[in-house]
């Protein structure tokens, strides 16, 4: 992808602060992060969205994820983290190249959430449980 | 564990509003859902944080959860979604047995983002960095 800027640290063409990389992975600090030792990992080939990924980049993204968060959770000191993952623009989707977000947690930090949990009408669980299963069949 | 929900959820011993079950990963609708469709997807076997789990594991979760993601898309008719998984009191975390949270993004949903992205002072990055890279070896 020509114009992906992840492809392109990737590729070497901009520079990032690499943490990890293998053939399938690559993780960097991100360079607006919400705590010390913010990460993102991504997959090297270029999907848009987490569901258009391959088993085994979605394998080795499995494998390496809490690797990374182990060691950026010594380096900073931290004992908490969030992994995050943002599919589409309303979800928040800046780059359109799969990334996830480690986020180490502490005091004061830039990441918060607003998290209203509703309570489905009577039936209405039970009919969306049945939809969700017909596609998966 | 015998005190842990999610494990009397995989039990059969607590209710719960299924999506899909093989030998490693069981997928159910969150109770308190913040948009049409909330799930959650989980290893079977108990492990408190993501760093504890096995890579088998891993593989099978990062298997899943795509497959159910699209699948919630499409019952929901959504196009966008979070991927959002904590670790911690200082995190989020509520239920010590890890879950990944698929929620649906839809105006007015329950779900919002504080991101006060920061800077690092000048070559504090790079030390981060450092440090991180040498807790990987």
């Amino acid at each position: 992808m020509l114009d992906c800027i992840f492809c392109k640290i990737v590729a070497g063409k901009i520079p990032s602060l690499k943490i990890y990389e293998n053939d399938h992975v690559l993780s960097f600090l991100d360079i607006g992060p919400l705590s010390d030792g913010h990460t993102l990992v991504i997959p090297k080939k270029h999907y848009t969205v987490l569901h258009e990924m391959s088993d085994v980049d979605l394998a080795e993204i499995g494998k390496a994820l809490p690797r990374i968060a182990q060691a950026v959770m010594a380096a900073t000191g931290t004992d908490a983290y969030n992994v995050l993952q943002n599919n589409g623009r309303t979800a928040g989707q800046l780059v359109d190249h799969v990334h996830f977000h480690i986020i180490p947690r502490v005091n004061d930090d830039g990441l918060g959430y607003r998290w209203n949990a509703q309570k489905y009408p009577e039936g209405k669980d039970k009919k969306i449980q049945q939809a969700i299963i017909a596609e998966l069949r």
